[in-house]
């Protein structure tokens, strides 16, 4: 490796470009404690792919150093079924039990990103035996040991108590005495999006997870959470771009499959895209007759784009942070109504203006050129007003379809919008010019 | 009110649809135990409209319920100076110095998020007596017992030392010799976003915020992390779709701040898109001369705009991420030209074929469907090639002149595109059809 001195700082700098020789290499000369920092730094997906570089005597120490939830985070990034079952071999056999039940799960559910060592308590100890209890769980890398779970013989939760609750109370008082009753608790199949929603309303550092019985399998914590939600803002970014949702930073992405994850929607809407074509042959007559309206084409439908979008992402974020809800989509369409009739008026303004200057400089429209540029900043009007109106109903109608509200993508808006927006225009156009200039 | 017996959690879901007398109603109705827990699930905002609308004598107790963190949060929600004195007015003294210091950071840098109060232990007291000076730092609301800070007598970070490690260290030991001296900590003026990422790389519960010497002011906990990244997301969406950052939901913004919001990119795009109406000029005579290639002009400038907003929000995306740097820009523009050249000859192909049908079933274009549908094919890939390197490098020009990236909107990458595009398309069509159709 060129550079063999490098601290573990530096190589997770230069990770993203360093060859897998050199990955290895250079992971492999750090002192034991910098290479764990190190470790802890990398992503689930460059950790099974260092595993997976690594000899394979070297292996066994690193997949064991992780909790069952990261293993199994870890065994969910491998490409392949022969690296998965080489990276389950590796763990001991009650942890491969638990690693396996977790993997059952789906990535996005609550079961799926929960750790299944949690430190339990019942409810009859003592606080000062539940203090010492709790020492002893911390040996089995329980994933914290400041909330206690109370549990009773069926597994069933009964209350939480945090270890500063315990600290603070007298020790010879019971469990069930100084526990919280009143748990938050999400079921195995509750979706992440709405565990983030359920954190941040309550501000939890933690919520247990049970099953359809009432029994408890395992805690999610807050700083799992931190993860989805950034996941979840970046799948939701990546869909009102237009494209399929990512699932690996940007430059690590494989070429093949981000033009597999891009083109679909593309191919789509050009096919989409037809339909202004379809339009504008309708209108071909006028447009010959009056070539000067088409110089306003472009224009036209971007404003109506540009709106749509506009409208289309707002909508799509407030209802991923649950501000708008799909019952509320007479007040979305009230709102949008006043805002789009008033920049569209705003915009038709500008355009009018705009219009005028330049017909005059250019001195085309055969001495129309106020007729013209009314027709201009009418169809802006109409065509925003459209486009802001389409934009903030597309989410609510695919939801209702059962869509992901996010597919209401910026390009999909503007390309919905286009051909309308010429029909608007061209409409207007055939009604405002007639006698004028054809 | 209507319904006088809804509970908080009917009252919170009904909220942002309640006139300000119901909500104080409701409000006032709850049992203390249940107002409380109400409180708590409302936003910074919420609560400072609530605090205000209640009579003055019933405001002090909700104000000083809050820590001195969250109380800076509530009173820079405020619209005037009058609510934030009124505010101000009801903490205690030593709360409101607090409040003071806090509200001097910016809201977004580290010194706004953070908590000053925090539990501080010095290094040469016993485990023991760490334990107990804890259970009594509780009393003052401290953020967090679970994690004590370890200062000298000037206030400098030493170490840091988690509950955990007190309760199951023998209790004569001194908190030096078990605290852990290898501490993460930032800056005041930390920016919130790099805050996100060190949290989401370490894997932090709490991170220590110093002065420029060295002195610790505060901490940040991994629970006000997640608001910070659910709301970061939201400013870049609202900034990918075309739209100034809106401070509050959807539906609980004003509607005047909704459309001064909007207009401002809107009413600059409108401008822009004049220049789209300077290309079409230059080529009017070729327009007026073969009508038929106006037909595709929709088509062609969307195929490139939706191109370049697809690159650009990935680009953009991944920068807040920190996956991609300003340095990297050579490997995205690489990147970017493989996957333009590839989806534009796709989007090409298809182009050529659906072209060649619209252009046989209208029988237009003279005779020429082929060289016409060749015209089209060629100008998308090249649209779709310039978009895509448009739209990844836009926000890397941005970043290098100190403006947000995230501004290189899908409408902007768009407007932008549509004029080039139409240079590309008007260019290419007086080469290949030079001699056909003019």
């Amino acid at each position: 490796m060129s550079n063999p001195g490098l601290s573990y700082d530096e190589l997770h700098e230069a990770w993203p470009l360093l060859s897998i020789e050199d990955r290895v290499e250079g992971f492999t000369l750090l002192s034991r404690a910098e290479s764990e920092e190190l470790f802890d730094m990398l992503d689930a997906r460059e950790q099974a792919e260092l595993i997976l570089d690594l000899p394979p005597g070297r292996r066994r120490i690193w997949m064991r150093l992780l909790a069952p939830d990261d293993a199994a985070d870890v065994i969910q990034e491998t490409e392949s079924e022969e690296d998965r079952a080489v990276l389950l071999d590796l763990l001991d056999e009650p942890t491969r039990k638990e690693v396996l039940a977790l993997l059952a799960y789906a990535e996005d559910e609550a079961g799926g990103l929960m750790n299944p060592r949690f430190a339990r308590l019942r409810p009859d100890m003592t606080v000062d035996a539940a203090i010492s209890y709790l020492r002893r769980q911390r040996e089995e890398q329980v994933e914290t040991i400041y909330y206690a779970y109370v549990l009773d013989n069926q597994q069933h939760l009964k209350g939480i108590v945090s270890l500063r609750e315990l600290v603070t109370a007298s020790p010879h008082k019971q469990v069930r005495e100084v526990m919280n009753t009143e748990v938050i608790s999400v079921q195995e199949e509750t979706d992440q999006e709405d565990l983030t929603h359920i954190f941040a309303e309550h501000d939890l550092a933690a919520i247990p997870v049970l099953d359809e019985n009432g029994h408890m399998k395992g805690i999610v914590t807050v700083d799992d959470i931190v993860d989805v939600v950034r996941e979840e803002a970046t799948e939701d970014m990546h869909k009102i771009g237009g494209t399929e949702a990512l699932d690996a930073p940007y430059l690590q992405v494989d070429l093949l499959e981000m033009l597999k994850k891009r083109a679909g929607w593309l191919a789509g809407l050009v096919l989409l895209g037809f339909l202004s074509v379809l339009v504008m042959r309708h209108y071909e007559g006028l447009l010959d007759n009056a070539v000067i309206l088409v110089l306003f084409v472009p224009l036209i439908i971007s404003s109506g784009g540009n709106s749509g979008s506009q409208a289309a992402t707002l909508v799509v974020r407030a209802m991923a942070l649950d501000e708008v809800r799909p019952r509320d989509w007479w007040r979305v369409i009230r709102r949008e109504v006043a805002v789009g009739l008033t920049l569209g008026t705003t915009l038709g303004i500008i355009g009018l203006i705009t219009s005028v200057f330049w017909l005059s400089f250019f001195d085309s429209g055969g001495g129309h050129h106020f007729a013209i540029a009314l027709t201009v900043a009418i169809s802006i009007l109409g065509v925003v007003l459209w486009g802001t109106i389409a934009g903030s109903m597309l989410p609510f109608l695919l939801r209702a379809c059962s869509f992901d509200p996010a597919s209401a993508s910026a390009p999909l808006v503007a390309t919905l919008v286009d051909a309308s927006g010429l029909v608007i225009y061209l409409g207007i156009a055939s009604i405002v010019l007639s006698g004028m200039l054809f």
